[in-house]
């Protein structure tokens, strides 16, 4: 039987309950559709480096290169360790030793799921550059501790980098509705988002079939909230996109409902599913988190993998389950109600 | 009697319809209150670069430097002269020069305004870092036009520029409910955003009655949406404090609502005034662009001038106005009825 290798990476917090959930659903859906799960579990986190000083082994990501994909819960603990060491330690060099550069974040409404705007008609489908720019890491201090000191923090921009990214929007809008937005700040930021402008300019000639618009940063936040259906594909820089998926997650009603795929486009290396909620350290292992974003990730990670049936079926199960009220509500069900709903609704 | 020396910039676009609308209601206002204004205005905008090749004169700052404060509306006509120049040319040097390091932005619905969101209940003061960070202009390009070509955007912080913006959000949280929020990521920003969080910290201890708290900007962004009403005054750098002051316009209703202030609290230097919407060519010149921001942001300037009685009065004229349902609703009146409106409301 076709047989899958994943890695699962429950991390800190109440990424360990959410992963578990969503392995259960995983398993399910593979059972009913004809292949397997080998899993593999990790327990690299923030008690790891507790107990060895780093947040992974040396040979962490080799030893997770030999995987079909990764299934990862959330990372950081801050009163443990501080989270700019845990998440440099662990999330963000997978991402990047792993070439996952479009972390692509689907936001509507579950149904049952109340969103916290009027309007609730939106399909918005946001791709973040996952490897370089405000999160290159590249910075330093100096004269630290004193009057005089300066922090500086260099965002670093490849045409590669910047390509590869807009590419895979235009390919995603021409695969939905056509219209793909590209997000920068370049009236303030001359020198990188003057870049990713031109190079989405010049893109675009190749796209013909694809309406593409640029949005500074500021203005598709506001978009964001105030006209949300005239979104489809948006396209942002690893910081924007940051932010605008955060927001996407609190229009749909919140972080317990969005899903993430930080996707290796060119299958050179594993890619990695992910909640985009963090590990909530003050819920955690209280039974109490909503595992649908976990789940809704899993089914990210059948797509990828080509189980397009299977994936289907998942998230019709996790809409028939919040379509009856549970899991619907943030903070209502327990994890446990909430998985074994999807797990029944689940053929 | 006390006169106050105005300098006017309309700038582009709608820009000049509003500044227009502002300066009636202030010169109203003065009347009423016993105080005059002497208003200068310089037609520096993207049509004074096209004659003169830059976007003000070489003395431009110096002529602006014995004024009492700067009214603006809006730079930028993309069209005619790429952003990334003409905001450089004008604005953001007028934000520098003048040490106005603190832009401040109100956010709360008017009277009449539907919002966006479900909660309509909130009152939120950002106060965004307005002199250095991401938007210092630091950076270049290698290898331009090649495939190997490298984009750098430097984002630097100073201690004085960090202390002191987030001294004056302590200040302001102080004369409001108490509470602070300080916004960063310093989950991914280990240089810049680290040193931020390390000055709140240190900062907080001297300002024990100010309930602070760290937020990562995406998470606060998502909280402005979800939960609006826990926010009192948020103090964030120039670009995240430029992205959530957007996004508290969409909240309030629309860029039409926002007021803001580019205040130098050491009063060394003028203060400027300006709505947070930009020039709008689209629909510049056609009489319906809502100068509502623009009066709130010259009820700003005459409470920075002292004026407090003359503030209060064209604020309470803007709430009589939105409440009868004028210049409520984005796109309905007309610039003129509203700024009438607004005038015969004024006393
Ligand atoms: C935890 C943090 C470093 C991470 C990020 O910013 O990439 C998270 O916010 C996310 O969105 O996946
Ligand atoms: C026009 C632009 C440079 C400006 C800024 O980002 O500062 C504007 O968005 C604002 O918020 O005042």
């Amino acid at each position: 039987m076709k047989t899958y290798k994943i890695a699962l990476l429950p991390g800190d917090g109440i990424g360990r309950d959410v992963t578990e959930a969503a392995k259960a659903v995983l398993e399910k859906a593979a059972a009913r559709n004809g292949f397997l799960f080998a899993t593999s579990s990790y327990p690299w986190s923030c008690d790891y480096y507790l107990e060895h000083g780093s947040m992974m082994p040396g040979n962490g990501i080799k030893t997770l290169s030999s995987f079909d994909a990764i299934l990862l819960g959330a990372v950081g603990w801050p009163r443990k360790v501080p989270d700019s060491v845990s998440l440099h330690g662990l999330l963000l060099p997978i991402r990047k030793a792993f070439v996952q550069y479009a972390n692509i974040r689907p936001h509507r409404l579950l149904p049952g799921v109340q969103g916290p705007l009027r309007s609730d008609k939106f399909d918005i489908l946001c791709i973040r550059e996952n490897t370089e720019g405000e999160y290159s890491g590249a910075g330093g201090r100096v004269h630290q501790g004193t009057d005089s000191e300066v922090a500086v923090e260099t965002s670093i921009f490849t045409r590669k980098g910047v390509e590869r990214i807009l590419r895979f929007g235009f390919e995603q809008a021409r695969a939905r509705r056509g219209k793909l937005a590209s997000v920068t700040k370049s009236n303030a930021q001359r020198y990188s988002m003057v870049f990713w402008d031109e190079i989405t300019q010049r893109l675009s000639a190749e796209y013909p079939d694809v309406e593409v618009t640029s949005y500074h940063i500021d203005a598709m936040a506001a978009r964001m909230v105030m006209a949300p259906d005239s979104l489809d594909v948006v396209v942002a820089s690893n910081l924007f996109g940051d932010i605008l998926t955060d927001l996407g997650a609190a229009i749909q009603g919140g972080l317990g409902f969005a899903a993430s795929a930080n996707i290796n486009p060119d299958r050179s290396a594993p890619s990695m599913f992910e909640p985009v909620h963090g590990s909530a350290p003050d819920i955690a292992h209280l039974g109490i988190a909503n595992p649908i974003a976990a789940i809704w990730s899993g089914a990210m990670m059948l797509e990828h993998l080509g189980e397009t049936t299977a994936a289907a079926k998942v998230m019709a199960a996790i809409e028939a389950t919040t379509a009856r009220g549970i899991g619907s509500v943030p903070g209502k069900d327990r994890t446990d109600a909430i998985t074994s709903a999807v797990l029944s609704a689940l053929d």
